[in-house]
């Protein structure tokens, strides 16, 4: 490697060559960063050794090829195949920071703290609010947890994955919990528009059509979550801009309209269902944030 | 009524002075329609008379008050109220403007708009996707559908509602889908949240603390929309960013990191159920936007 490199980028190893591992190889690649690679079906990595980074024979290989000073980087499918890499590796990551991307609960990041504590080595667990074609944009993200020595040593190197990355504390499990928090988001979203699509293409209307309206939509309710998120945490949903008895009405609306288009009436029932428990339990009059204490068990428990 | 008016904003009647007609009757007042209000409860109208509104006695006075060049503006609960409020005015409305701004289904629309074609008036039905305090804001929007020679005539005064008012096409019946599909869309994004805030502060992580991130992951799924409605119109969702498969191990983990931390496992859960329906119909190795075929019963219908 004679490319230039700035003084706070560390050689690094990324381990995993997945539609993800070879952008994240890519990023570290393009800032400079001397990388090695591995994957278990060693073809995924020709493009990246033809952009500069060296191959290794294996994931032992790649991580003693960084050296001491070098950043080991993980992301594969799940954690059985995390487990099934790193059982191997054993004493050679003694006195090494792993950073784990691979997506699965907190527990499981946890056991992976745990086996690299008992090494001798040190864990950041992280996860990637991104496509693979959004690495390295300066909106990227990916949210780190974990030891913070290992942050201060590496973040620079990790930064290069994406402007908006950071560690977001000390816990290792965090950042498996903010990724749920964020996916179950995304399903919403997701759910959301493909309903109103279908809805809408059932009377002929282009799911072109509605993606503006719907981005605007998105836009609009996005401006409200500092509310709720203060509501949430002070407990406290009165004075509600509209009322949870005002979205059930217009929950039934939606549920007839499918019904009458032919469309799944099934996803709209089932969110009317959860707001008909908060209601039941004495909160028509609340702001729709209480829906986050009927998740937390605490509003209308199911029979 | 000596207020400066602009030549293509006309005198408007507002009937209905909920939270929401309120803010319709301020925003037509502001932008210098001579304003001419009702509601069942006079007394919401008080504030609205004090900034130089006229206040009649009722609804047909209201629509005699404003006039052959007036609009009509009706903003109610829901359609039984519509319709207990339009039924004695029969022919009093031949020759006008009618715009309902009331939340319904678009049979409902549609059935104001045969009642109107009788009276011989015409009729524009909207939805409004803003709350009562966004109203008049460059980025509110009332999405109108209807008859196009009286959106011409009224179209600038709709506008004071808000730069993004737009007609959507001839079929009264389109206002009130576009609503539905971006209400389905809201409620998705506020139970992502909420479960997300629960999920997390079951963990110690204050809603506060998610909101950020939460908005950022949003902004980033708003992005592959247009893409989304692309593969739904060509019914085409090959070569996926991410299978549906990945989608349903990372929902897995969505549902044991609930049910870990004694947090609603009910949602994810349902969640993963309807992607299941699609992989179970073969479709893990497309792109998720395939659900939308999922919702139009064209792809793994519940047995
Ligand atoms: N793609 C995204 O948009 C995205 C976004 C955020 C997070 N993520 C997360 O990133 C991780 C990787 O995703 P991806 O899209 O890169 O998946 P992918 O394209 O399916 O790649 C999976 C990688 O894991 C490797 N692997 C699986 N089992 C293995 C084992 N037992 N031993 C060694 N290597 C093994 C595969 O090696 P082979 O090539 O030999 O099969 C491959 O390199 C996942 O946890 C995913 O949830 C992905
Ligand atoms: N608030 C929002 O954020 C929002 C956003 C988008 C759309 N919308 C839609 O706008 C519409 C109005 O919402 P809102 O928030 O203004 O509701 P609201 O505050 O509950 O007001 C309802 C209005 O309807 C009147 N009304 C009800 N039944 C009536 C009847 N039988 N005869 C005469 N008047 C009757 C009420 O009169 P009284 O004062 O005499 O009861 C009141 O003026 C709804 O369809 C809603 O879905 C609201």
């Amino acid at each position: 490697m004679t490319e230039h490199q700035s003084p706070d980028v560390t050689p690094v190893a990324v381990i995993g060559l997945g539609l993800m591992g070879q952008a994240l190889a890519g990023a570290f690649l393009g800032g400079g960063a001397p990388t090695t690679v591995w994957n278990r079906t060693a073809s995924k990595g020709d493009a990246l050794v033809a952009a500069g980074a060296r191959r290794a024979g294996s994931a032992r290989e790649a991580v003693e090829a960084v050296g001491p000073d070098g950043l080991v980087v993980l992301c594969l499918t799940d954690y059985d195949a995390v487990r099934e890499v790193l059982e191997p590796l054993g004493g050679v990551l003694a006195g090494r920071v792993l950073v784990n991307l691979t997506s699965g609960t907190s527990a499981a990041a946890r056991e992976v703290a745990e086996l690299m504590a008992r090494t001798g080595g040190a864990y950041l667990d992280g996860a990637i609010m991104a496509t693979p074609d959004g690495i390295g944009a300066d909106d990227a993200a990916v949210l780190v947890s974990g030891d913070p020595a290992a942050w201060d040593r590496y973040g620079a190197t990790l930064r290069l994955l994406g402007g908006g990355t950071a560690r977001i504390g000390a816990d290792h499990g965090l950042a498996a919990l903010y990724e749920m928090g964020v996916l179950g988001l995304m399903w919403g979203v997701l759910n959301g528009f493909l309903h109103g699509a279908a809805l809408l293409g059932a009377a002929g209307v282009s799911a072109e059509a509605f993606a503006p309206v719907a981005r605007h939509g998105i836009g609009t309710v996005a401006g409200w979550l500092t509310d709720y998120a203060r509501r949430v945490d002070a407990g406290d949903h009165a004075s509600p801009d509209a009322t949870l008895e005002t979205h059930l009405a217009t929950m039934d609306h939606l549920v007839h309209e499918s019904e009458a288009l032919g469309v799944d009436a099934e996803l709209p029932r089932f969110v009317r269902e959860l707001a008909r428990r908060a209601a039941a339990a004495g909160h028509g009059g609340d702001e729709y944030s209480v829906m986050a204490d009927v998740f937390r068990g605490r509003v209308g428990a199911p029979s």
